[in-house]
């Protein structure tokens, strides 16, 4: 549904152009006309409303989107929260989710000793990275499968779920063969072809939210891989890029309370990304869990000091453990606990 | 302090003359000369290194500042938090402080309403807008003295202190004869003359956080009112302006966060305009709290569908009331308490 | 006019009391009901609609503006592009303004040469600060008016209109008794007071862009002056905040070629602060002339090395000589030309 | 190389950790020790720089890199313009590439009347979106291979060369077979494992900007395709997210003149996408020649009132000659030539 605004100058004869191309292309349209303006409410099949070159209509102003174009993903869709099985583990309506690891697989120990950490503070999944996205080609890009070895031998020994990351579409089937969550990283939240490709997967999805994207558009890329089959879908904010430069993104709680009204889907918040600085991690983890996040994915490394990437924002494992303790204290505020 | 980073193809003469320029200027400066470029620290006098036009120098590719130019407000200069009283109210440290009320005063019923609701849930600041900044000249432009006269005498009535906007250096005078704190808008967080101004009154002062502003220049802004003798600032984080247009401002928690790093001075938050949407106001005030805040500012109208300006932003009594059970049980956790 | 679009499960219900609403604000309406949600176009006087909280009403989802609330300012208003005559001097319609001087006024040496200086390469008018918006209180400020009598003396001697800037209401009268042209600087475009100030005064106004402020709150910034009577407004564009930090600000030029048909006020262009850098000013300025702008404003500093602001942005003589003559032969590509 | 920002309290033993992990890591090192704080120059390796976790050293405030990661992209490494060889036509240096075409390729005829339209005005490229990626998963996704034959044909009757969007590293092959630049679009400018199969191609690529990528990410792009062994990497403008929402993207014209400074690579615009509305496009097409582009991609179809995709932003063939006589001319003026 689109609502078309007319020029100030536009004529009756403007206005019959644009009704009959309406008319022709099977829509119905309701006229409102005020001293000032012309309006045309558009209603009917959505795509061919989407088509519509309104703009280049004679006398016509702009036009004015009423309705998003997901579907699946709305709360009007299923109104119920979404809770999402992984293997045993629940996340979604009272079930807080929380993902902790380190940003890259670096090392069996390094690994093992992080995992085991994470699990003892009451971490239900482990993240690390196989394959890295970096911003220069010079950059550790990860062990890759290796990589996703480790992972499988760290849940075997710990029984946590893995999380980790699939970059392209020609890597969804290696990645399904070892993690229990495949991640699409924020440069890939409009990699289309990557979406269908995990919404043919059997595989839950944690889909980090573009760090330009609008809520809007991060539901449509939902609705990517739920059109293709897929409703296991976690959606995971972990900042936008503003132009404030003291912290690494900015962390938009709002976009929580937002998808909350907008979505039946869990959400979830990665305040390592969203802030960069491991100091600002506990409280922003606390303010996610108190705006009514579903979980929260956080980089916990032995020794940040020693961290191949983003030590910076990396919690020891001590830190780890009070964030746990607070997080936990507020989830009840909110109607929620870790299980 | 300064960083120059020479071009790479900077030759040694190019060198001698910059760090001639700094001699000059009465400047020290550290040499660091490796294979790729060669970098200069410089040292000394901020003001003589702030006026130092060190890009047009022969060779120059850039310059950094390292430090920041505020002084009195960080944390560096006072290392406790300052806690301010405002008539024998205190907000900071462990004082969390709640200011509530409608946008604007529209009249006397209105605001005695609104300030008996929010006195009864806890609130102890009674906030509205006599003088109201409004982007259209055609909107509804406060009820100016007549509402500063109100507000005087709703604090009359219920014991609340009263917070209240100054637009310009030459109201301050009137405001102060009526407020016990004076509001900087957001839109005015820069405008230098009346922060100079406020600097020389001895009313606390609240201080938005420009819809645009950097941390850096907030804090900037801040050391402007105390450079002039006024230490009583209160930082108000209320939502930047981002690419998201679904909520009305991005409430950026990550700078609460930021701020109580940096300096020693209080910050508070307006999750009413950092939304734009009532149901997002409980969420985000937890948040806030949960991140660190000092204190709320949330709008409250007896009937948000009457209120000539925000009552979409708007909370109700019951509302307000359920917000501030939850907000106490997070400040706990913080180590704060609703005095 | 604003269109309501109700929530998808709103009733018959919700939909007739929000229209009894409109009906008693003495507004009227008209119905789209589709399948999947109503929406409702709402006609009559701008302030009453502007003044409804419809977000509150029941069932309603978002309202959206479908008209702009400015009017005088508008290329429906007055249909003819607006020249401006500075006391002889003509900006706007086939008239290239060109403002170019130094940042800050320093003395009278530096401000005559670089007054002879660009009015020799065919400038109009000079430009130079004597009270300065720095973000560090600890800044130079300016000359105060020491700077404004230097400013006249370099007419005397030059014939140049005279372009400086108004910090604060209280200091338009002063300003005023020396300027041709009274500058609102980027931090004030939303100073309501001191707009409104300038819009009783009978000199003409430069009103830069705030930087982030949208084109239609810069339309509306301009309103607020023509509103008070002034209808001498100059639109100045000097680029906006984003994610962008490797050029000082983002110079938007799309702005004015939105601004020519949205409005009938001239709009130049300031690519000094648009860009930060010298080497950038040329290219910005010619890039400004193609996109149709009415003029431009450059910082010019006879030794930019030794200038007290702005140095890494000003241009020599030598440099911006060549500007004008790629500016002149671009202007008559745009049917411009420099008077 | 970097600097490293001790904070104010630091000690000399915090600095003495510091200095011994650079050690350790087979850094070099220079320590400026100012009153309020010490700085440590870093020099070395770049990829043992990247990898250090400064920020968790003791006593740190913050790390500044000084210099960029890329290398072959950089006007360091390559002093002169690169200019471009597409079977015969020329792209960079004196050489203007105009580049124009439909958005979406929808069938034979409408692409041989785009495609002799654009010619016939002195267009050397066609465009045209076989793969499309839309915002949602309902809009027309593109023909397909069946669009890229239809490219291939009118390469054949016109003699244009053809420049098509690759949204996959599956689909570089069958891209490649039909195509004579390979386009990667504005999402997937981080797409790393795309980056690296272009990389590997023998076709030159055309990379759009990211809608929020720094220029600094930008060139990084770029570089993961050079590091790959191609160098035949063309740069396009297309518009950045900001906060302004009246054109569909702000188009950053600033970045060009950086670009040109930092970078001998060639670097378009595309006005199309850059504004969304196809009144701006010839203004700002005369802006990005006259700001000293390379090139130009401009959508234009042969009725856009019936075109699939982007019909609001696409030029007549009428609007688009007028526009090359515009950009002919003021291309004369910055030293270049259409072919």
């Amino acid at each position: 549904m689109i609502v078309i605004v007319m020029q100030a100058q536009a004529t009756q004869n403007d206005v019959d152009i644009v009704t009959k191309k309406l008319v022709e292309a099977g829509l119905q349209y309701y006229l409102s006309q005020g001293e000032a303006r012309t309006i045309i409410g558009v209603i009917g099949d959505e795509k061919s409303i989407a088509q519509l070159p309104v703009d280049v209509f004679p006398g016509v102003e702009k036009s004015i989107a009423v309705t998003e174009s997901y579907k699946l993903v709305s709360r009007e869709f299923r109104h119920e929260d979404t809770v999402i099985d992984v293997q045993g583990t629940k996340i979604g309506g009272r079930h807080l989710g929380i993902m902790a690891g380190p940003c890259a697989v670096e090392s069996l120990d390094q690994l093992l000793e992080a995992a085991s950490a994470v699990k003892r503070a009451g971490a239900q999944f482990l993240r690390g990275g196989a394959y890295k996205p970096r911003t220069s080609p010079y950059s550790f890009q990860g062990l890759e499968e290796k990589g996703l070895e480790l992972l499988a031998e760290a849940r075997e020994r710990t029984g946590l779920k893995i999380v980790t990351e699939v970059l392209d579409s020609s890597a969804v089937d290696i990645v399904s063969q070892y993690a229990d969550v495949l991640q699409i990283g924020t440069r890939n939240m409009q990699n289309f072809t990557l979406l269908k490709t995990v919404g043919k997967s059997d595989k839950p999805v944690l889909l980090k939210r573009g760090l330009a994207a609008t809520i809007s558009e991060w539901l449509n890329a939902a609705e990517y891989i739920m059109s293709e089959g897929n409703y296991n879908v976690i959606l995971c904010e972990r900042g936008i890029r503003t132009f404030e430069t003291y912290t690494r993104n900015t962390l938009d709680l709002g976009a929580v309370a937002a998808v909350k009204s907008l979505s039946h889907l869990p959400v979830i918040v990665d305040p390592s990304h969203g802030t960069g600085h491991w100091k600002m991690v506990r409280p922003m983890a606390r303010a996610a869990v108190a705006a009514g996040a579903d979980g929260l994915i956080i980089e916990v490394h032995p020794n940040p000091a020693e961290a191949l990437c983003d030590g910076n924002q990396s919690l020891t494992p001590e830190n780890f453990s009070l964030l746990m303790d607070e997080v936990g204290a507020i989830a009840a505020i909110t109607g929620k606990a870790i299980p």
